[in-house]
Protein backbone atom coordinates (compact mmCIF):
# COMPACT_ATOMS: atom_id res chain seq x y z
CA UNK A 1 0.00 0.00 0.00
CA UNK A 2 1.13 3.52 -0.77
CA UNK A 3 0.39 7.09 -0.87
CA UNK A 4 -1.59 6.89 -3.85
CA UNK A 5 -3.84 4.36 -2.11
CA UNK A 6 -4.37 6.22 0.77
CA UNK A 7 -5.45 9.14 -1.50
CA UNK A 8 -7.45 6.98 -3.76
CA UNK A 9 -9.44 5.85 -0.11
CA UNK A 10 -10.50 9.78 0.03
CA UNK A 11 -14.52 9.86 -1.21
CA UNK A 12 -14.73 13.42 -2.56
CA UNK A 13 -18.20 15.17 -2.41
CA UNK A 14 -19.37 18.20 -4.41
CA UNK A 15 -21.14 21.14 -2.91
CA UNK A 16 -21.14 19.83 0.66
CA UNK A 17 -21.74 21.02 3.56
CA UNK A 18 -22.91 24.03 0.56
CA UNK A 19 -22.45 24.59 -2.93
CA UNK A 20 -19.11 25.37 -4.62
CA UNK A 21 -17.35 23.64 -1.65
CA UNK A 22 -15.59 19.91 -2.96
CA UNK A 23 -15.40 18.07 0.59
CA UNK A 24 -12.98 15.50 1.20
CA UNK A 25 -15.00 12.35 3.17
CA UNK A 26 -12.18 10.26 5.18
CA UNK A 27 -14.92 7.95 6.80
CA UNK A 28 -14.03 5.98 3.17
CA UNK A 29 -10.41 5.43 4.92
CA UNK A 30 -11.29 4.75 8.41
CA UNK A 31 -14.30 2.03 7.64
CA UNK A 32 -11.79 0.05 5.20
CA UNK A 33 -9.31 -2.06 7.97
CA UNK A 34 -6.50 -2.07 5.88
CA UNK A 35 -6.22 1.73 4.66
CA UNK A 36 -7.12 2.76 8.50
CA UNK A 37 -3.91 0.25 9.32
CA UNK A 38 -1.84 1.99 6.22
CA UNK A 39 -2.67 5.77 7.69
CA UNK A 40 -1.91 4.54 11.10
CA UNK A 41 1.80 3.20 10.33
CA UNK A 42 2.32 6.58 8.20
CA UNK A 43 1.50 8.66 11.38
CA UNK A 44 3.52 6.76 13.78
CA UNK A 45 6.33 6.57 11.28
CA UNK A 46 6.62 10.27 11.16
CA UNK A 47 6.35 10.65 14.69
CA UNK A 48 8.05 7.68 16.74
CA UNK A 49 10.95 9.88 17.17
CA UNK A 50 9.61 12.72 18.72
CA UNK A 51 9.65 12.31 22.57
CA UNK A 52 5.52 13.20 22.21
CA UNK A 53 3.81 12.21 25.59
CA UNK A 54 -0.15 13.60 24.91
CA UNK A 55 -1.96 13.65 21.55
CA UNK A 56 -4.40 16.51 21.54
CA UNK A 57 -7.30 15.95 18.75
CA UNK A 58 -9.96 18.62 17.63
CA UNK A 59 -13.69 17.50 17.76
CA UNK A 60 -14.93 15.58 16.16
CA UNK A 61 -12.84 14.19 13.11
CA UNK A 62 -9.87 14.94 15.18
CA UNK A 63 -10.69 11.78 17.79
CA UNK A 64 -10.57 9.41 14.82
CA UNK A 65 -6.57 9.26 14.53
CA UNK A 66 -6.01 11.35 17.14
CA UNK A 67 -6.50 8.25 19.90
CA UNK A 68 -4.66 5.58 17.52
CA UNK A 69 -1.42 7.88 17.14
CA UNK A 70 -1.32 8.20 20.82
CA UNK A 71 -1.56 4.75 21.87
CA UNK A 72 1.28 4.14 19.04
CA UNK A 73 3.37 6.52 20.61
CA UNK A 74 2.65 5.71 23.86
CA UNK A 75 1.43 8.66 25.13
CA UNK A 76 -2.11 9.98 26.32
CA UNK A 77 -4.71 11.65 24.46
CA UNK A 78 -6.31 14.77 25.33
CA UNK A 79 -9.62 16.37 23.77
CA UNK A 80 -10.45 19.94 22.54
CA UNK A 81 -14.40 20.27 22.45
CA UNK A 82 -16.71 22.89 21.79
CA UNK A 83 -17.83 24.94 24.96
CA UNK A 84 -19.93 23.17 27.32
CA UNK A 85 -19.04 19.70 27.03
CA UNK A 86 -15.81 19.49 29.01
CA UNK A 87 -17.12 18.67 32.31
CA UNK A 88 -14.06 20.03 34.06
CA UNK A 89 -12.28 23.32 34.14
CA UNK A 90 -11.40 24.79 30.90
CA UNK A 91 -8.99 26.95 29.48
CA UNK A 92 -10.60 28.11 25.56
CA UNK A 93 -9.80 30.51 22.94
CA UNK A 94 -12.35 31.76 20.70
CA UNK A 95 -11.33 32.87 16.99
CA UNK A 96 -13.44 34.42 13.87
CA UNK A 97 -14.88 31.91 11.06
CA UNK A 98 -16.84 33.48 8.05
CA UNK A 99 -19.91 34.33 10.05
CA UNK A 100 -19.76 34.98 14.01
CA UNK A 101 -17.13 33.59 16.25
CA UNK A 102 -16.58 29.92 17.31
CA UNK A 103 -14.97 29.17 20.83
CA UNK A 104 -12.71 26.07 21.50
CA UNK A 105 -12.01 24.48 25.30
CA UNK A 106 -9.32 22.06 27.09
CA UNK A 107 -9.03 21.03 30.03
CA UNK A 108 -7.18 23.23 32.40
CA UNK A 109 -5.39 20.33 34.11
CA UNK A 110 -5.19 18.07 30.34
CA UNK A 111 -1.52 18.90 29.77
CA UNK A 112 1.47 20.19 31.78
CA UNK A 113 4.98 22.14 30.83
CA UNK A 114 6.68 18.92 31.03
CA UNK A 115 4.34 17.21 27.60
CA UNK A 116 5.78 17.45 24.20
CA UNK A 117 2.43 17.56 22.13
CA UNK A 118 1.34 16.25 19.18
CA UNK A 119 -1.68 18.41 18.14
CA UNK A 120 -4.25 16.55 15.10
CA UNK A 121 -7.37 17.32 13.06
CA UNK A 122 -8.15 15.93 9.79
CA UNK A 123 -7.67 18.63 7.15
CA UNK A 124 -5.89 22.20 6.94
CA UNK A 125 -8.20 24.30 5.07
CA UNK A 126 -7.40 28.01 6.27
CA UNK A 127 -6.29 27.01 9.62
CA UNK A 128 -8.52 28.81 11.78
CA UNK A 129 -9.28 26.28 14.27
CA UNK A 130 -6.18 24.59 14.31
CA UNK A 131 -4.74 28.59 15.08
CA UNK A 132 -6.65 28.88 17.94
CA UNK A 133 -6.05 25.31 19.14
CA UNK A 134 -2.16 25.95 19.00
CA UNK A 135 -2.74 28.83 21.06
CA UNK A 136 -5.04 27.00 23.54
CA UNK A 137 -2.31 24.09 24.05
CA UNK A 138 0.52 26.91 24.15
CA UNK A 139 -1.41 28.76 27.41
CA UNK A 140 0.36 25.71 28.63
CA UNK A 141 3.54 26.18 27.76
CA UNK A 142 4.49 22.89 26.34
CA UNK A 143 8.12 21.51 25.89
CA UNK A 144 7.45 21.50 21.94
CA UNK A 145 4.38 21.62 19.53
CA UNK A 146 3.70 19.25 16.51
CA UNK A 147 0.64 19.85 14.19
CA UNK A 148 -0.53 17.23 12.33
CA UNK A 149 -2.97 16.92 9.64
CA UNK A 150 -3.97 13.59 7.18
CA UNK A 151 -4.84 16.27 4.39
CA UNK A 152 -3.40 19.76 3.46
CA UNK A 153 -5.09 21.62 0.89
CA UNK A 154 -2.20 23.49 -0.67
CA UNK A 155 -4.02 26.43 -2.62
CA UNK A 156 -5.77 27.47 0.37
CA UNK A 157 -2.41 28.62 2.05
CA UNK A 158 -3.24 27.39 5.41
CA UNK A 159 0.50 26.58 6.76
CA UNK A 160 1.47 30.18 6.35
CA UNK A 161 -0.33 31.28 9.27
CA UNK A 162 1.53 28.97 11.64
CA UNK A 163 5.19 30.09 13.63
CA UNK A 164 7.35 28.14 15.36
CA UNK A 165 5.63 24.89 15.18
CA UNK A 166 6.22 21.91 13.38
CA UNK A 167 3.40 21.14 10.53
CA UNK A 168 2.98 17.68 8.31
CA UNK A 169 0.37 16.64 6.89
CA UNK A 170 -0.02 12.67 5.40
CA UNK A 171 -1.45 13.91 2.19
CA UNK A 172 -1.35 17.43 0.05
CA UNK A 173 -4.06 18.29 -2.05
CA UNK B 1 -1.81 -2.27 36.22
CA UNK B 2 -5.95 -3.66 36.98
CA UNK B 3 -9.56 -2.64 36.96
CA UNK B 4 -9.06 -0.73 40.28
CA UNK B 5 -6.80 1.67 38.81
CA UNK B 6 -8.97 1.80 35.80
CA UNK B 7 -11.73 2.49 37.93
CA UNK B 8 -9.86 5.12 40.37
CA UNK B 9 -8.83 7.03 36.94
CA UNK B 10 -12.32 8.16 36.56
CA UNK B 11 -12.55 11.54 37.61
CA UNK B 12 -15.80 12.05 39.24
CA UNK B 13 -18.04 15.44 38.71
CA UNK B 14 -20.99 16.35 40.63
CA UNK B 15 -23.79 18.43 39.50
CA UNK B 16 -22.58 18.32 35.60
CA UNK B 17 -24.39 18.61 33.16
CA UNK B 18 -27.10 19.97 35.65
CA UNK B 19 -27.98 20.16 39.24
CA UNK B 20 -28.07 16.17 40.48
CA UNK B 21 -26.35 14.40 38.36
CA UNK B 22 -22.85 12.47 39.29
CA UNK B 23 -20.75 12.70 35.54
CA UNK B 24 -18.12 10.37 35.07
CA UNK B 25 -15.37 11.65 33.45
CA UNK B 26 -13.35 9.94 31.06
CA UNK B 27 -10.73 12.58 29.80
CA UNK B 28 -8.69 11.24 32.52
CA UNK B 29 -8.65 8.22 32.26
CA UNK B 30 -7.24 9.01 28.34
CA UNK B 31 -4.38 11.70 28.98
CA UNK B 32 -3.06 8.81 31.21
CA UNK B 33 -0.70 6.84 28.75
CA UNK B 34 -0.51 4.12 30.88
CA UNK B 35 -4.33 3.70 31.58
CA UNK B 36 -5.16 4.86 27.93
CA UNK B 37 -2.70 1.56 27.15
CA UNK B 38 -4.57 -0.41 30.03
CA UNK B 39 -7.61 0.51 28.71
CA UNK B 40 -6.75 -0.36 25.16
CA UNK B 41 -5.33 -4.03 26.55
CA UNK B 42 -8.75 -4.72 28.34
CA UNK B 43 -10.74 -3.91 25.30
CA UNK B 44 -8.83 -5.91 22.81
CA UNK B 45 -8.84 -8.87 25.44
CA UNK B 46 -12.17 -9.02 25.37
CA UNK B 47 -12.76 -8.47 21.46
CA UNK B 48 -10.31 -10.24 19.86
CA UNK B 49 -11.91 -13.58 19.22
CA UNK B 50 -15.37 -12.38 17.94
CA UNK B 51 -14.28 -12.54 13.96
CA UNK B 52 -14.99 -8.29 14.25
CA UNK B 53 -14.58 -6.52 10.65
CA UNK B 54 -16.14 -3.28 12.22
CA UNK B 55 -15.99 -1.19 15.28
CA UNK B 56 -18.77 1.38 15.25
CA UNK B 57 -18.60 4.74 17.40
CA UNK B 58 -21.27 7.17 18.72
CA UNK B 59 -19.98 10.84 18.54
CA UNK B 60 -18.46 12.45 20.42
CA UNK B 61 -17.04 10.36 23.22
CA UNK B 62 -17.20 6.63 21.32
CA UNK B 63 -14.92 8.18 18.81
CA UNK B 64 -11.86 7.53 21.62
CA UNK B 65 -11.48 4.21 22.22
CA UNK B 66 -13.76 3.15 19.40
CA UNK B 67 -10.98 3.93 16.52
CA UNK B 68 -8.32 2.45 18.68
CA UNK B 69 -9.95 -0.81 19.71
CA UNK B 70 -10.62 -1.27 15.28
CA UNK B 71 -6.78 -0.86 14.45
CA UNK B 72 -6.01 -3.35 17.37
CA UNK B 73 -8.63 -6.08 15.88
CA UNK B 74 -7.68 -5.38 12.44
CA UNK B 75 -10.87 -3.84 11.41
CA UNK B 76 -12.58 -0.96 9.99
CA UNK B 77 -13.84 2.21 11.87
CA UNK B 78 -17.33 4.04 11.29
CA UNK B 79 -18.56 6.97 13.01
CA UNK B 80 -22.15 7.20 13.88
CA UNK B 81 -22.78 11.07 13.94
CA UNK B 82 -25.60 13.66 14.75
CA UNK B 83 -27.68 15.11 11.54
CA UNK B 84 -25.68 16.80 8.53
CA UNK B 85 -22.29 16.04 9.73
CA UNK B 86 -21.72 13.09 7.51
CA UNK B 87 -21.61 13.94 3.34
CA UNK B 88 -22.71 11.37 2.02
CA UNK B 89 -25.68 9.52 1.76
CA UNK B 90 -27.00 8.63 5.33
CA UNK B 91 -29.53 6.07 7.15
CA UNK B 92 -30.84 7.36 9.87
CA UNK B 93 -32.89 6.64 13.66
CA UNK B 94 -34.63 9.08 15.95
CA UNK B 95 -35.46 7.89 19.52
CA UNK B 96 -37.06 10.01 22.09
CA UNK B 97 -35.35 12.15 25.20
CA UNK B 98 -36.54 13.47 28.47
CA UNK B 99 -37.02 16.61 26.18
CA UNK B 100 -37.82 16.19 22.44
CA UNK B 101 -36.27 13.75 19.86
CA UNK B 102 -32.78 13.41 19.33
CA UNK B 103 -31.87 11.67 15.71
CA UNK B 104 -28.19 9.92 14.69
CA UNK B 105 -27.37 9.10 11.46
CA UNK B 106 -24.35 6.35 9.75
CA UNK B 107 -23.30 6.71 5.71
CA UNK B 108 -25.45 4.14 4.33
CA UNK B 109 -22.51 2.40 2.40
CA UNK B 110 -20.53 2.13 5.57
CA UNK B 111 -21.50 -1.27 7.06
CA UNK B 112 -22.38 -4.85 4.65
CA UNK B 113 -24.53 -7.63 5.49
CA UNK B 114 -20.71 -9.52 6.00
CA UNK B 115 -19.96 -7.61 8.95
CA UNK B 116 -19.45 -8.34 12.26
CA UNK B 117 -20.23 -5.15 14.27
CA UNK B 118 -19.10 -4.13 17.58
CA UNK B 119 -20.95 -1.08 18.65
CA UNK B 120 -19.04 1.21 21.04
CA UNK B 121 -19.84 3.77 23.52
CA UNK B 122 -18.28 5.43 26.64
CA UNK B 123 -21.54 5.19 29.08
CA UNK B 124 -24.34 2.97 29.59
CA UNK B 125 -27.38 5.24 31.32
CA UNK B 126 -30.47 4.26 30.71
CA UNK B 127 -29.33 3.66 26.81
CA UNK B 128 -31.80 5.03 24.42
CA UNK B 129 -28.90 6.52 21.95
CA UNK B 130 -27.18 3.16 22.11
CA UNK B 131 -30.82 1.43 21.30
CA UNK B 132 -31.55 3.85 18.21
CA UNK B 133 -27.77 3.22 17.68
CA UNK B 134 -28.34 -0.80 17.37
CA UNK B 135 -31.04 -0.07 15.22
CA UNK B 136 -29.37 1.86 13.03
CA UNK B 137 -26.69 -0.72 12.22
CA UNK B 138 -29.38 -3.47 12.14
CA UNK B 139 -30.87 -1.87 8.90
CA UNK B 140 -27.69 -3.13 7.50
CA UNK B 141 -28.24 -6.95 8.66
CA UNK B 142 -24.95 -7.63 9.62
CA UNK B 143 -23.99 -11.43 10.89
CA UNK B 144 -23.57 -10.44 14.39
CA UNK B 145 -23.72 -7.19 16.66
CA UNK B 146 -21.89 -7.00 19.93
CA UNK B 147 -22.04 -3.85 22.19
CA UNK B 148 -19.81 -2.15 24.47
CA UNK B 149 -19.41 0.55 27.16
CA UNK B 150 -16.34 1.49 29.14
CA UNK B 151 -18.87 2.53 32.23
CA UNK B 152 -22.23 0.91 33.12
CA UNK B 153 -23.90 2.49 35.46
CA UNK B 154 -26.09 -0.63 36.86
CA UNK B 155 -28.78 1.40 38.67
CA UNK B 156 -30.04 2.58 35.84
CA UNK B 157 -30.91 -0.87 34.54
CA UNK B 158 -29.99 0.27 31.08
CA UNK B 159 -28.50 -2.89 29.80
CA UNK B 160 -32.90 -4.20 29.81
CA UNK B 161 -33.18 -2.84 27.15
CA UNK B 162 -31.25 -4.84 24.72
CA UNK B 163 -32.24 -7.86 23.29
CA UNK B 164 -30.35 -10.11 20.83
CA UNK B 165 -27.25 -8.42 21.40
CA UNK B 166 -24.10 -9.15 23.47
CA UNK B 167 -23.66 -6.15 25.88
CA UNK B 168 -20.48 -5.97 27.80
CA UNK B 169 -18.67 -3.21 29.93
CA UNK B 170 -15.42 -2.64 31.28
CA UNK B 171 -16.57 -1.20 34.57
CA UNK B 172 -19.77 -1.51 36.31
CA UNK B 173 -20.48 1.34 38.76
Amino acid sequence: MSKVTLRNSIREIPDFPIPGILFYDVTTMFKDAAVLQELSDTLYAMYKDKGITKVVGIESRGFIMGPILATRLGAGFVPIRKPGKLPAQTIEESYTKEYGTDTIQMHQDALSSNDVVLLHDDLLATGGTMLAACKLVQQMNPQKLFVNFIIELEALQGRQAFKEVEIASVLTL
